[in-house]
């Protein structure tokens, strides 16, 4: 039993490649920090990101939305006066529509994700980190931006100086992450390679919920999100960079020490592993780019073999 | 000016004919009482087919909806669960959306309608009877039913005992509706040929408002929905006879005396015009029946000139 922490599109891939190994044996942990209303809808786009992915109906090309969407919805939308800025594909505001009709009704988004999971035939678990409205705010020197529309709308363009998560104060973890914490099988946790002042550090923010997975006691391991200095995908470099920070896996790393016990790095960038060890961690070189649904099931399996080989060694 | 009373697809069609010959010099008032909530959504079916009418987007082959529509929406949410009897179409589901929103926001139905109708380029004011929610209630022997499920849902297959307009007691006319009453050049109140018990009696029952027609002292003209004693389209001959009422335009005529000053049916039906005189109103036998543009027109030029021709008789 793994549980993984994800954002977007990269964590949904290893996420992937996670299941297409364990099958049920996973719990996806999901960053809900993104998460918006937008036309009355609630839009969680990293937990639709995943499921989507993990369904196998994500569109390929771009990582989100459903494939071969059409955008007839939009269109009118747009005609109608509503806005633009956020690409709502036709049949993925169906999954807005219904969940927001079911958080209004008082349903939980973990027990509505759980609902919708097992009709798109997802056999991993799908949590959202809390079923408490937790939102990203980007700090920029323009003032304090909603996560989408630093994301979206101003395309990561404004320099950010810091990050905060409204109503994470009061956020819970969910009975359903009690329980994937309490079993006995969990044999690791893994931090996939996503933004981790965006994607990870939402969920980490969840109160006492960083303490419980380190007092759990599995080796803890992380997937670089940077390769060669660049963000596979978003704004990640670009968080660094104005945020005084040379982006780099090492930097990744040093983000994370103290907190995991292992962490993999791009083949790309091997020639850091010796600055990795004074970080108290044990670091490996893998082929960490996931273009094809081969390479995400490898580093699946490399993530797997690592974190075993720390649990043997303790 | 005239005003027309209207509910759907027949409303919609001489409301058209009515705008062509009128430009802005028309209000259209239509029924909301088969408005109702649906995937957390609310829908209002008539107020709908009377603007895609005027907006010259109406799908030709139902009469609802806008033309051309796709399905990826509800096909999705058939997938993740939702309900299906419904058809909500791709670019549908925008307004709904939309309009939803600014409902819950505290906007008003007319509002929302003026602004769409204004983005849609509609010449005529499309006004919803109310901004109150009232809900027609289909009584049944096997119970009451949500005017939404018997019409779609049970495909008008319950017999009908009667009906209710269920939040009607405590609806109000719009101020935009007492303008438009108000108004020194309002010339006629047309009923247009929609069904007297769940399209135009709905609107009558807004409290005063049916009071407040007649008393205006313009001719109020009503033109059948029944011809050759079957309804054009809808499940108005259906419940006449139900109700023990032999279904024909007669009986339209009879429903409406007292309130209306003159009748206009189908050439077909010129052989009642002789047993309509009994009823104290003026009648006259048209070509009825809009297939096309042009008779919609046709229609509602006959419908001017009949209102004229009463007018300068008083």
């Amino acid at each position: 039993m793994i549980l993984a922490l994800a954002g977007g599109v990269g964590g949904a891939k290893l996420a992937d490649g996670l299941m297409q190994l364990l099958g049920d044996e996973l719990t996806v942990l999901v960053n809900t920090g993104d998460d918006f209303e937008h036309m009355g809808l609630t839009i969680c786009p990293d937990l639709d990101t995943v499921t989507y992915t993990l369904a196998g109906i994500a569109e390929p090309s771009t990582g989100w939305g459903v494939a071969g969407e059409s955008w007839a919805f939009l269109d009118q939308a747009t005609r109608l006066g509503g806005p633009s800025w956020f690409q709502l594909g036709d049949r993925d505001v169906a999954l807005h529509v219904l969940r927001s009709e079911r958080l209004r009704r008082g349903e939980r988004l973990t027990e509505i994700t759980a609902d919708v999971c097992c009709r798109l035939g997802i056999r991993a678990q799908v949590l959202p980190m809390t079923d408490a409205a937790v939102r990203t705010i980007v700090h920029t020197p323009q003032g304090k931006l909603p996560f989408q529309e630093y994301f979206v709308k101003e395309r990561c363009a404004p320099v950010v100086t810091g990050f905060a998560f409204a109503g994470s104060e009061s956020a819970a973890p969910t009975r359903e992450l009690d329980a994937a914490l309490a079993d006995r099988d969990l044999a690791a946790i893994v931090l996939c390679p996503s933004n981790p002042y965006v994607s990870i550090a939402p969920i980490l923010a969840v109160p006492g919920l960083q303490q419980r997975l380190k007092q759990r006691g599995v080796p803890i391991v992380a997937v670089s999100p940077i390769i060669g200095g660049a963000a596979v995908k978003g704004p990640a470099a670009k968080m660094m960079r104005e945020l005084g920070i040379e982006p780099s896996a090492l930097a990744v790393a040093e983000h994370y020490r103290g907190f995991i016990d292992g962490f993999l790095l791009d083949d790309a960038d091997a020639a850091l592993l010796p600055r990795l060890a004074p970080l108290g961690l044990a670091a490996r070189a893998v082929p960490s780019l996931m273009k094809t649904s081969a390479d995400r099931r490898h580093l699946a399996e490399a993530v797997v073999a690592f974190a075993a080989e720390l649990a043997a060694g303790r």
